[in-house]
């Protein structure tokens, strides 16, 4: 149970209460794809979801993009059945914040979305078979940013004739994602909503996404991420998978959650190796849990985009993009977070008003750090809602 | 430089400063020393280095024992030419805050040292030859405790002749062992300065070292340990000591010192994998630099020796052993500190002074968080001094 609590992400919404109807994965093809960095992907094929209804007008549509290790299933439930419904189902549906009797939800896979093999994911990455060659792209594949995200999500919005979005929010990554659009299209959005994410990659996060993924590379099975026709680098990639869920929560929670308890009774891990803390045996459990339907290479491509991220990509600042915001942003926080902590998100708001943008901090309470963002979101509900309905 | 900065520990006393005379490392043997769980080592060779002179009462010793990857180099140079002097030289010398004027002070390398092949280190661990076999004990050597190395300590003050300790202090790593000196041997010790670190390991922590330590086993050469006759598990171990780096600075000082800095100029790290940013080269360089005189094995005792630390090593309780503790205590701490945090620090003196016992807390300024307990522990000095001379 505690396993699932570590690795289940949206929890709080009981299954009465879950997005309606169903949910379908959909998908989209950009044709001949260019990266900001210049490179071509002749088939970006992507997955998306959408929940409410396009209105005629076409202006009532909100983007969602997802989180580091997220895909697009932010609500509902594709089958009855489904243990849990989308990660953001709190605030989407009928009559929630983000209300689907009023908005048209899209909710885009990210290329390298790190579960290049789970069933419900739709996605480009090194897992792909490169068009060329009839091999997997591997370490070939172009380094991608937040901003080639964004760029296929503006994809995505044209071919859905979409001219303007309502509001573009997202966490963590997708949070990145959503100063991305504003910073960069300010004439594509009419309002913002980053959550538990700053401006840019400082030097402490390139760091650390850089320990979270140095774990594959030491694996003798990545071999330079040639490995699709072998055994995949799955200790590394678990090791990661580890290392990120320990830093997405609090130490309060992780303290609290495990104590000094030992994995098994009577096995004290005073005695021999074999033994060990339950915390760890545990985050062990999680890390090992997601490698199945994850791409260890694709862990390597996200964890850059994140290091390479500053709003909007200018090359001689970390304001300018900042500063080019100039629809109204609310930003949405927590002080426990290690991966994105209170004082950069607030540091970021102060740059973007700095010039007369309006900016709203909500903070969240919680427990679980930078998770809350994702478990806790229904706390900032009706400052959401609020924010997406002002004129 | 900056590779300098972050793996030199000791830059703050001048040359002309550093304590003195020279300094020379002696060595002491413990024959069958019989660890808490019960195993026995024939033969425990451990170095140790002295400053000062000890009186004819033998009741002006002060013993050091050291953190995580230290050793027992804690004052003065070996050799005039030496670059640095001991970690702590800029608080221990001659009318220094611990003056060797007047204190006999005792700094002793522990068992499992992550500096086996370091010519200045003395110690026994995996590392060493296990007289029955004739080979390195690799993982069959004892699991080793916090309580062991003080037991060592104990061992060696039997040697000396010394009764009591007129103060033991140490920092992180060094600090548990005050703790335990404190908590196992209240009779034994005048006072205690645990410095950067909190009474137990709580879930969090022993997270974290397992996050440290897991990079080694993922290396092939590690293989179960048994690496001795051929190529040690290098990569695993940079990788291991570059996140212990991380994590023992403070993110202002990560970013304030790095920044969003490539690498090397014109090497953009969003056009190839070949580049990077500075900071994750620069912690790559720091953990390489300190292979070549550690042992892979070792760091894994470390790490395991500090997840069992509770003071005292009561089986049913994380207090009683600090509730032992009568004699004066000074903690000194920074709420910078990712490690060990200035609330798990306050929350051990909360207790400690809760049946009586006269607790003094000392919070250090400065930048570099975890580490600025070595680097700017010339702060505590004069409330070091004045704890020193108390009656």
């Amino acid at each position: 149970m505690r396993l699932k609590i570590l690795i289940t992400i949206a929890m709080m919404a009981g299954p009465a209460l879950a997005y309606e109807p169903l949910v379908e994965k959909r998908e989209f093809t950009l044709k001949n794809f260019v990266t900001r960095g210049g490179r071509t992907v002749p088939e970006m094929r992507l997955g998306y979801e959408t929940y409410g209804t396009l209105n005629d007008a076409k202006d009532n549509a909100i983007l969602i993009p997802h989180y580091f290790s997220g895909n697009s299933h932010a609500a509902g439930k594709y089958k009855e059945a489904d243990v849990s419904a989308g990660y953001w189902d709190a605030i989407i549906g009928s009559g929630k914040p983000v209300d689907t009797d009023k908005y048209f939800v899209v909710s885009v896979d990210t290329p390298v979305n790190l579960g290049a093999n789970d069933p419900n994911v739709i996605t480009t990455g090194p897992a792909t078979t490169n068009p060329k060659t009839g091999k997997p792209w591997g370490m070939d594949f172009p380094i991608m940013t937040i901003g080639d995200f964004v760029d296929t999500q503006k994809g995505l919005m044209e071919q859905l004739g979409i001219g303007k979005w309502h509001a573009v929010m997202g966490a963590s990554m997708g949070g990145l994602q959503s100063y991305e659009w504003a910073a960069r299209y300010p004439d594509k959005l009419e309002r913002v909503i980053p959550v538990i994410s700053s401006g840019w990659a400082d030097a402490n996060l390139i760091a650390w996404l850089d320990v979270w993924a140095s774990p594959i590379k030491l694996d003798p099975n990545w071999n330079g991420g040639d490995y699709y026709t072998g055994q995949a680098p799955n200790a590394g990639l678990a090791q990661a998978m580890k290392t990120l869920t320990l830093q997405a929560n609090s130490a309060e929670w992780t303290d609290g959650t495990f104590g000094r308890d030992w994995a098994s009774e009577g096995a004290d891990p005073g005695q021999s190796w074999a033994n060990d803390y339950k915390v760890v045996t545990k985050l062990n459990e999680a890390g090992a849990a997601r490698v199945a339907q994850s791409d260890a290479n694709h862990f390597l491509y996200l964890a850059r985009a994140n290091q390479l991220f500053v709003a909007g990509q200018p090359k001689d600042s970390l304001y300018k993009g900042l500063l080019n915001i100039d629809v109204p942003v609310m930003l949405i926080y927590t002080d426990e977070d290690l991966i994105f902590p209170g004082d950069a998100v607030r540091g970021t708001g102060t740059i973007i008003k700095s010039d007369g943008t309006p900016v709203e901090f909500v903070e969240l309470e919680g427990t679980r750090g930078h998770m809350d963002g994702l478990l806790s979101i229904a706390q900032a509900g009706e400052r959401i809602r609020a924010f997406l309905e002002a004129k």
